[in-house]
């Protein structure tokens, strides 16, 4: 039966282009209020997709910007897949640096240019098409399929935690899919099993009342911005380690396994220096850049202000100093752990005379699913299926919170399934995906449906 | 003779006062182009005083505002002295916090408030009255005097070096007053006989060509942010020293006498952290506070900035770090040697794949007079005859350049008579001057001419 889908798939691949680019034309920038009809109407255009393939579709209303919720769940006996994307874009700012406008997709080598073409209107479509491509042959889907698209990605997510937890019931599933990573390289289609956490926090340090002239009273009280920069000039040692007491106790070690299978991952570290800028990597001792971006926790203050800034020299001792300091975390990692063994280490290397204020942000823990479970397999499968190799199997630095959104509140894993590239601008200017990828990624999916589906026959 | 100064300073003391007011009306402010009308007419006001007197007197043009110069030279055999003050004011902002507008002059409770009150016309004026004094009542002068009274002092004396530079013969002389420091106390008069020196620096450290992801690239490059820290952060030890190689080498270390002189200066710790608001004193282990104000060196950071400083967590890693820092020197300390070996530490601090940049700004070396020197002792006796208290001998911990410039250029040493407070605002809302110190400082400084005379006497 797969072969019908394929077929239609193949028949259907300028149909499905068409489609996205006309998805893609609609400026659904979730973070600027003057786009709120073009937030509607994105929605709208994907429910009408979904109810159009047989799905039951409909919009859910928030306090911010409305979630596309859509389902066919009509085997009872077979796993039940949320499918969770959002149909929101970054604002794309600086216009002028785009090639052709960004709501105008445009395809150049094989490329489909726009905002949200791969973050994440293009990844998120393929699994809205596999699904359609079933029903529209087939008549049917191996599996349940539940449609979670949010509109609210882009700034935070703040109303799909609340969803899921009033919904529990109706989004009850066996495992997630998310298409919002990449692959590791072009050819090389990848599973990301692995994500870092994070937390974060402001320190501030606050000093005497006002600026003083640092030359009346310099050495005779604790300079703030002193005291600061010794504070967090402690927390890494020479050899890149986090000095915070207890910070690696829960640290889960990378096997020999995944050392051994990102160490045979192709990376040029001379490429990955020139686009960075820089000229050496720089981390913790014994373990390769891989290693360190996406399996080792970091101490990164990622801003720090305090006293004159201006041209030229201001001698004064700065009543205040602030920084702004986040670890990435690796599993087992406790958020609420670390967070508090970093305010004590601070803390305590706070000079006497000088006061000391701490807050955090809500983060959110690492995520490690497991590479031998019956999904992993099948996704395995399916895509190397749909692109015509098997998937590496790697891990990415940064954070997606739904993750943890959907293991907390639904008890699930999830599946990282990414079809775009590292090197697709998305956030910046000229963001595009590959026409290539979005049909491999359609087949794919189309291809994780039947192999989900025999995981039932298998089990029953 | 000295009896018919001070009857004529007793009879015109209403009139002195008035013309303070007069001259504090005018707002010379130095740093507004608005004002560089008043800057003119605070000059000619100054000018006609000292023409007034029976000096000649004249305005000196230079590239940026006029220097009031005037000079009696009548007494060959006598020592010739440098009055140095400035007409120039800081700007009155805010002005709202003023109780009295800052050009209206107000007395209240005995003080003159005006902007300019205390820094630097009313203390500076006491001299062109002491002069006047003189010469309206005896005739003559025991002492040459010429007066150099620039207009950009809190601008940073931008063409006085040139000025004296220029005038090597017309401003040679034996030694300079100048009365723009403080009283130790109320009650307590003082004469300066050390000020700290400073250098100022700005560090650089460029990392990555653009904020980047934290989540993505934490872990596998230099943060600069917490490079400059932990750079920074080694500044100073826990014991308050600066841990630069050699920083202390060339510090001439305060004698027994000099120690057991400021532990006798009446010193309230306690009021001086409540009026910081500081609950304690910090800095070099082994040292009193004054110590550490007055005579210790020190290395403070002025200012730092890197990454994001708004609202909320930003996950990135900045692409760049900088701060400012200045080092107060004290007598025998090098300024160059300084620089250099403070760019020396941090550039060798600096991980690899980080890019240093320093600059520095030209700064000025610190001052010791000669306690025991025969100008000091005649200062001394003065400063008594008109306080009717002897003088402490005191340091401050700030800088005043164009004593180092005397020094440089006219090779002579200063006389540094403050009449004024630490507490009458110098640079802020509500500045003031005591009135009873304008008659006494004006006192003092008749009775040095006298003194300084007596030196011509006793060595001819």
């Amino acid at each position: 039966m797969v072969e019908k889908v394929e077929q239609y798939l193949q028949k259907n691949s300028d149909r499905n282009l068409n489609e996205l680019m006309d998805l893609l034309r609609i400026p659904s920038i979730s973070a600027d209020s003057k786009y709120v009809s073009s937030m509607q109407e994105a929605a709208e255009f994907l429910r009408n997709q979904l109810a159009g393939s047989g799905c039951d579709a409909e919009i859910v209303e928030t306090d911010g910007h409305p979630i596309v919720y859509g389902e066919w769940t009509q085997k009872p006996d077979a796993p039940t897949v949320m499918i969770y994307g959002h149909y929101d874009v970054q604002p794309p700012d600086p216009l002028d640096e785009w090639i052709t406008p960004p709501f105008e997709p445009t395809i150049r080598d094989g490329e489909v240019f726009a905002r949200g073409a791969t973050d994440d209107k293009g990844q998120m479509y393929t699994h809205v098409k596999s699904v359609q491509a079933w029903l529209d042959s087939v008549g049917e889907l191996p599996v349940n399929v539940k449609f979670v698209i949010e509109g609210e990605e882009e700034v935070g997510s703040d109303h799909l935690e609340k969803f899921l937890a009033s919904n529990r019931e109706k989004c009850a599933c066996d495992v997630a899919v998310v298409s919002d990573t990449a692959q590791y390289a072009p050819g090389i289609p990848a599973i990301t099993y692995g994500l870092r956490g994070i937390t974060a926090c402001e320190v501030r340090v606050y000093g005497p009342n006002q600026d003083l002239h640092s030359g009346v009273f310099g050495g005779s009280i604790a300079n703030p911005v002193n005291a600061l920069a010794k504070m967090i000039g402690e927390l890494i040692d020479d050899d890149g380690r986090v000095q915070i007491p207890g910070f690696y106790d829960d640290v889960l070690p990378l096997t020999e396994q995944e050392r051994a299978e990102f160490a045979k991952l192709p990376f040029k570290e001379s490429e990955y220096l020139d686009s960075l800028g820089v000229s050496r990597t720089h981390g913790e001792a014994g373990f390769s850049t891989l290693e360190r971006r996406w399996a080792r926790p970091t101490c990164d203050v990622n801003g720090i202000q305090g006293g004159y800034s201006g041209e030229g020299p201001k001698t004064i001792i700065p009543a205040f100093a602030s920084a702004k300091i986040s670890c990435r975390l690796v599993p087992n990692q406790q958020e609420e752990a670390i967070i508090e063994k970093l305010e004590a280490f601070l803390r305590e290397r706070t000079p006497p005379g000088l006061r000391f204020e701490f807050k955090h942000w809500h983060g959110c823990p690492a995520v490690l699913c497991d590479l031998n479970s019956p999904y992993m397999k099948a996704a395995t499968a399916a895509v190397e299926r749909g692109f015509g190799a098997a998937p590496m199997m790697i891990r990415e630095g940064g954070s997606i919170p739904v993750v943890g959104t959907f293991q907390d509140v639904l008890g699930v894993d999830t599946l990282l399934l990414g079809w775009g590239q590292n090197t697709d601008n998305l956030h910046s200017p000229n963001e595009k995906f590959s026409v290539n990828a979005f049909h491999r990624g359609t087949l794919s999916s189309a291809w994780l449906w039947k192999m989900l589906g025999d995981l039932s026959s298998t089990s029953t």
